[in-house]
């Protein structure tokens, strides 16, 4: 495995058992850090026999402690970032295969070079490895158009909990023989296998693009533009994400950025277009805005004209949770509801929220398309940080059980991992619960892989 | 269950014991007909007990004897026709929910009633059940552009082995939470459980479609065909089949069909664009075939240009199989193989038939642009039939051989049930064989469940 394959001197160790942003950490024996996916099979077979617990690590960027061990001390560490080769790149059958430690930016741009584009995209994406987006199911902007991890890997090569190791870096698009496993181990967090390789879904680059911001009365006007959106331009539909006034004031107060739009409207759209064909987004899009317009969808829109302009409108969108930063503590949820019902459970959960905590802000915002709405909730201004932040799962309570009433997910793309591991066994259906538990059981009957994780 | 609820008598069996090509029968103690998802969960838990093996059934137009039992006479025959109701069309939402025993057909039509489109499709839509195509991950023409069966789904209602009844019928494109059950049971081919209803994903209405058969030298010029066709229209490639020139003379010889192409060319292309948007693929579509007749890609290209034009261009494609009879014995594969590589496939295959088959006529077509070849093979001119059918063993054996060899599957879209179970246990990687094993037991630790069949 070479000498740097395993790290135990506990200072060397910070960066693997914490995370960015502080929020989880754990201990650990060591960190192991296997060159090749042979290798990765070993450890986990040495592992399984001595019976210890296996923390499988990308990147570090997830959101909800899936990467971090426990503080037993007892677990380690598998990085999978020596793992970082980009097997090969097939164009002509529109497939990659890539190790999981490869970063990312490093798959999306190897696709661009070979005149390809791999259409997943997040904001994590230059440290984030695609082990790490596979495991966790990522999302980003572009699922309305793409789908999620999940839709965009043809195969997987997978180390077992007992040291198998599992071949299918397929490069079909169909075969129909047996059970899905590569859609099984996609989104399973590290618990039922770790993965070391994927054969990825490659698309036509996108050659022309075009970007607007639409100003709207509320969340039912964006609901109606939406619809008229994917009817217009179906496929061609890129993103669509939605922010609310409070949150482009958030941004306006705090960021050196402008308003789009001559006068401020309640609610925001973020509509963008692109196509593999040289020209007519643009003409597509002012169809569409005009149609909007005159139908009284819309009360004002902003075409970008310069890749200058684009920038700045996906800047008020991205910069957003910076910017509520300054606003003092706030509380997020990352979930969704059926598309239909996303202006009603925005109505009903203003109405909760104002009537538990009078003067909290809410700032929902996000990827409407998908119907997945991160719901962060700021603190009443001047009210204290601490005392806001101690009524968490309160807060908690109030937004995850509308959620549940509209049939809603509590974490639509973050995962589970150890923040959400106890809201599971109360939310998730237990018949589902018992089938999850039957799969880790039949595939880690030691319950090596990531254990206290998921489930 | 009503008095209609168990059909017992033996000659009111024949419909379901075999099934219409008559290439698998069985006999059955009985087949039940269960009218609600509790129903069928409650034959399962007294089956489970009792420790009799259930075939689910539900159009009995699968290719693989799936659906027929075995000839012990001690399975029983569920069929999930009578579970036939469409609970809902939610198109702002752009989801349905079904029940299993609904005709594929009556499905695309609710779809369509409610200004939205149902992609899947396919030859056997008129009397296949949305259970079936999900059992099977059925595929079909579209699914360059909008994936297979599986794709399609967002969510599902399980009945499981020991009759607890999961239901997920999730209307969320983004739900993070847990494994991806509704994946693994889509394809399951009735051996994890059955499928009682599932929520459906719906897409814009297509408001324009061109079509064109373009005439080619070559496979490889088809591959360059399909690859510009991705570059410039993306998702807008709805369909792009091949088919060779022999499989023209076939149709032409045997049914009232004439040649839309001014001379023979050795292989064409189906093309087909379609988009939400008004106008604009008769456009996209002209050009395509402009550019490729300029860079000498094509040899020659007919558009379609009424409705009565595109519908005759279908008819050369999907009439083939049928035409084929005329021509005495024919011996099928459905293969695929990743797109890059069918070109050398083809032509490897050609050579080694002539080989060991001299005179054999294969006449391969299908859907090129999911890499899936239906490999069919016509006997030689005048040759005995039984005698060349009676080497069909030997076939199978120079083509799958061929398949593996390319990294391809054995069984692209048909699945594999009872014919390829064997096939199976050789040429699936032993440890996927080992994990699809583990999952079975997990699920249904009695194996009453489509015994026999894929595993
Ligand atoms: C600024 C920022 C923006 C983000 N935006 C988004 C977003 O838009 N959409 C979204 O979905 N997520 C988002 N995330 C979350 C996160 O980036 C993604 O979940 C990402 O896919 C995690 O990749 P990683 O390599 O960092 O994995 P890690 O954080 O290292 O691990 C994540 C999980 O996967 C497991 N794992 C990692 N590698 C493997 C492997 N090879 N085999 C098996 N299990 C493994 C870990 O055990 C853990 O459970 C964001 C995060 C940040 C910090
Ligand atoms: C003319 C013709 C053309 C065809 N074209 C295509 C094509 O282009 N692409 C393609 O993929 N297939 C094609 N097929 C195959 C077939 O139509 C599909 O596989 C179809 O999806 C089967 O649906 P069904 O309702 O008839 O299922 P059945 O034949 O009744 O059953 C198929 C399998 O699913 C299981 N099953 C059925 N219902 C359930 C349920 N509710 N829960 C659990 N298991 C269940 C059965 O046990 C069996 O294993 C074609 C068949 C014909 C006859």
């Amino acid at each position: 495995m070479g000498h740097n394959g395993v790290i135990a001197d506990p200072a060397d160790m910070i960066g693997y058992v914490t995370e960015p942003r502080d929020a989880f950490h754990g201990r650990a024996l060591c960190v192991v850090r296997p060159g090749r996916a042979e290798e990765v099979a070993g450890v986990l077979a040495l592992c399984n026999d001595a019976g210890v617990g296996v923390v499988p690590q990308g990147g570090n960027t997830g959101l909800v402690g899936g990467q971090t061990p426990d503080e037993s001390g007892e677990q380690i560490i598998l990085s999978l970032q020596r793992l970082d080769r980009i097997r090969e790149v097939d164009p002509a059958s529109d497939v990659m295969t890539v190790e999981a430690g490869v970063i990312l930016a490093r798959a999306q741009q190897a696709a661009e070079e070979a005149g390809r584009y791999f259409p997943l995209s997040l904001a994590a994406e230059g440290s984030c490895t695609i082990g790490g987006n596979l495991a966790a199911n990522a999302g980003g902007v572009h699922v309305i158009a793409y789908g999620t991890a999940r839709d965009l890997a043809l195969g997987l090569e997978v180390a077992l909990a007992d040291g198998r190791l599992l071949s299918n870096l397929s490069k079909l698009r169909k075969d129909n023989t047996g059970y899905d496993l590569t859609r099984l181990f996609i989104g399973s967090e590290g618990t039922l296998g770790v993965i070391t390789a994927a054969t990825l879904k490659l698309f036509p680059l996108p050659r022309s693009r075009a970007t607007a911001l639409v100003g709207l009365a509320d969340p039912q006007a964006a609901l109606a533009l939406l619809t008229l959106a994917k009817a217009r331009a179906g496929a061609a539909l890129a993103a669509f994400e939605v922010l609310p006034r409070i949150g482009v004031d958030f941004v306006l107060r705090h960021l050196a950025a402008r308003d789009p739009l001559a006068s401020p409207h309640r609610w925001y759209a973020l509509v963008e277009l692109a196509s593999p064909a040289e020209s007519g987004t643009d003409e597509l899009l002012t169809d569409l805005l005009a149609e909007s317009l005159e139908q009284g969808v819309a009360e004002d829109a902003a075409l970008a004209a310069t890749l200058e302009q684009r920038a700045g409108l996906w800047r008020l969108r991205e910069t957003l949770p910076e910017a509520q930063k300054p606003e003092g503590g706030s509380i997020k949820h990352d979930v969704s509801v059926p598309i239909e019902s996303i202006p009603a459970f925005l109505a009903e959960a203003e109405a909760l929220i104002q009537r538990h905590f009078p003067g909290a802000r809410p700032a929902p915002f996000g990827h409407m398309g998908d119907g997945n709405i991160h719901y962060n909730i700021s603190q009443p201004p001047g009210a204290d940080r601490a005392a806001f932040l101690a009524r968490r799962d309160e807060m908690n309570e109030l937004v995850h059980g509308l959620v549940r009433k509209f049939g809603g997910s509590v974490s639509a793309e973050h995962g589970v991992g150890r923040l959400k591991r106890d809201l599971l066994r109360k939310v998730k259906d237990p018949v589902a619960l018992e089938v999850m538990r039957a799969i880790k059981q039949a595939l880690d009957p030691k319950g090596v892989l990531n254990p206290g994780k998921l489930l």
